[in-house]
């Protein structure tokens, strides 16, 4: 009966389909959705030496060795709301009124004053950035934005779902991984539309000086082109490197800076993150309308850690942070010393984050034709994976993570350094 | 320094912008994102009768009036996760295996055998949705969805955020809002790619027999378009009234069913929700790849609930099921004989879910020129607000929550008797 109501064209269309095997193509958005550490990553052989076990250097998780906890005060926080049992309902969907107060308490020091207005809270510090990134920068008008070289993929996956371009910059190793200010410039046209900027930096480990942020700013607003802050390692700074904000530095560039409770909580698994809406000029006031209609569509981050925030954030002692930063630091410096020994490695000491990245000289050991057979050899000897420069747009480099046990570290030093001595210059 | 290095037409272009004043525009998508029930609500004069105490019978959240709560194995689950403390760091995008063998045993019944493997857990069930939308509809293609009128308007807004057209098809209110299927098979062309359907109904708290469901589904296959089945309510039914998951048919066609603990654990502030790859025929094996790899792009929902999910859906006693759905059955059966008696309107007694719909016989409130006055005006003089149809594509009905405490339905049937009888007929 259904049939007969049916057009020619339609008749038609539906019989060629019914021919063919049902077979439904993902959309364009889905097809360009990649994850490039994974790609690369799946596509090395990786198989470790069976008889030693293996130390992955590789992943970006500080709580899988289940050597960093988080705070007593963080996990009761927590207990506390749930057992309240006031924080199960749908809260607003840029987040609970207290928690964003928090949030903006928490992010307001050195001059800077962050209101509750200027905070949206997101589910993790990806959903953040996937925000930013989409109310800037639109697939339809050939719009690109810059990231940093080496820099987290993350950015250019989100980028490149919706149809963006990314256009690298160059960080400049021997100076700290700061920004190549004049190539920076050279990468601006009429279509960028933000500037990401990742500080501290995964997977460079670097902090930027003050001067250097302003520098960078300033160029930013000379183009008019908006910034993208990333600061998911906010605080995560060694002895003797302050870690500076963007928004601290009366730019009048409108700035969205993503951050979260990820790394400095250690609970990346709650998914808890923000944005700060920093705009001094008004310049943003379209977009934060925007920002928040983009969270209407998926609503943010957990109830049970939203309502723990500000306990959270005000109740976690500074020692549970000194700590933190003690260790890492602790690792970064034997990881430096020993990666420094190594023939043909080159490590950069890091001043701050979780990571470490190390210099392979790749004509020191021309027996492999690039860092991912390197890396793939390394595992399958010394059942030691770190992740290939590749995987941040740097071959010839590696990055380790700093988050594992002392001990651990140590002895996948002892194994690299096997490695390399076994494999430098040979022909 | 640099300026000296920039081009010509560059200069030509700062000189041009900077004589404005620095105004970011959001991207389309970005005004593309609408929420259609704020800004309905937003646009009405929403002043109580300072005289008589607030009733919200417009809220979509269970939860805000404290009646029902959680179950108390779902609360201790969650705390039991928490101080282990083995759930902190990232799950996989898709999940945590545990959880995903959890969602698929749980959602294992009437012959429908789903596998971990087909599940992947969300960011709430709006998460979901959207990924389902996104993997399906291309809107750089011309695509477009089909989404039930009356309808929750969620579908549009992550439909037309990416650029893809809605269409609507019709529901029969006399036929406990069956879909006209001739309607629906009407609306379908070459550019359809989803059939959205939602079953159990919001707002319409229908629920589908397998035999509508079949003639739905033999539509779809027929027409080879895929479905995208909100099943959020189900179980969520009232006693007569089996609920069918989409997934019992084989029917042959591949459908994305999303669901979530929200409504029937009563936690819709956790976000958990899940997408269940239902594809008896290989259709979805190109589709089932590319909802993963959107996953990756913000990783999935909070990992205290996802540790504590395998605990919540097989220890949540049935008693707690079957309290809810005796209250929720209750207010329905009072709110359809209350309604009932009031002249002008007409209720339709839901299946299931938690909400009811009204017809306004608007031609006999003519002092009303719309069903949005006909709301503002209930509020401004009984303090009892409803959604307006207008929010779910039907003028001329309301839609009220059935989750209120039974005594303030009561009071609001009431007012809305008085309202209606002062009103009715008036010019």
């Amino acid at each position: 009966m259904l049939d007969k109501k049916l057009k020619e064209q339609d008749i038609l269309y539906i019989t060629q389909r019914k021919s063919e095997i049902w077979r439904v193509e993902p959309s364009t958005t889905a097809k360009n959705c990649k994850n490039f550490i994974r790609e690369i990553v799946d596509n090395l052989d990786l198989k470790p030496n069976p008889e030693k076990p293996v130390i992955a250097l590789s992943l970006g998780d500080p709580t899988i060795y289940g050597n960093l906890k988080t705070s007593e005060e963080t996990v009761q926080a927590v207990i506390s709301v749930i057992e309240d049992g006031l924080c199960n309902g749908y809260a607003p969907s840029i987040g609970y009124e207290d928690a964003r107060a928090a949030v903006a308490e928490y992010l307001s020091h050195d001059g800077v004053d962050v209101r509750s207005r200027d905070i949206i809270l997101c589910s993790g510090c990806s959903s953040s950035l996937e925000h930013c990134i989409t109310v800037l920068a639109d697939g339809t008008k050939n719009h690109n934005i810059l990231m940093p070289r080496p820099g987290f993929p993350i950015y250019r996956t989100l980028a490149e779902t919706i149809g963006v371009t990314v256009r690298y910059y160059n960080l400049i190793p021997e100076n700290n991984w700061e920004v190549d200010l004049d190539h920076l410039e050279s990468q601006i046209d009429q279509n960028t539309t933000a500037i990401v900027l990742n500080n501290p930096s995964n997977p460079c480990g670097s902090n930027y000086s003050e001067e250097h942020l302003r520098n960078i700013l300033e160029i930013a607003y000379r183009r008019r082109v908006p910034v993208i802050a990333d600061e998911i390692y906010e605080q995560l700074t060694f002895p003797g490197n302050k870690f500076v904000s963007t928004a601290s530095l009366n730019s009048h560039v409108p700035i969205l800076i993503c951050g979260g409770l990820a790394k400095r909580f250690l609970v990346p698994g709650w998914r808890i993150g923000w944005i700060v809406v920093h705009d001094e000029t008004g310049a943003f006031e379209d977009v934060r309308k925007a920002l928040i209609c983009l969270s209407q569509r998926t609503i943010g981050g957990n109830t049970l850690v939203q309502g723990a925030l500000p306990c959270i954030l005000q109740n976690t002692p500074q020692s549970f942070h000194d700590e933190l930063i003690d260790i890492l630091h602790e690792n970064a410096q034997l990881a430096h010393e020993e990666f420094g020994k190594i023939k043909g490695l080159t490590p950069y000491m890091p001043q701050g984050t979780m990571y470490m990245i190390i210099e392979i000289q790749m004509e020191k050991f021309v027996v492999f034709k690039d860092g991912l057979e390197f890396a793939q050899k390394m595992m399958e000897e010394e059942s030691v994976f770190c992740l290939p420069g590749e995987c941040f747009a740097v071959p010839g480099f590696m990055r380790i993570v700093l988050t594992v046990p002392k001990d651990l570290l140590y002895e996948a030093c002892g194994r690299i350094a096997e490695f390399c001595n076994r494999h430098y210059g040979t022909m």
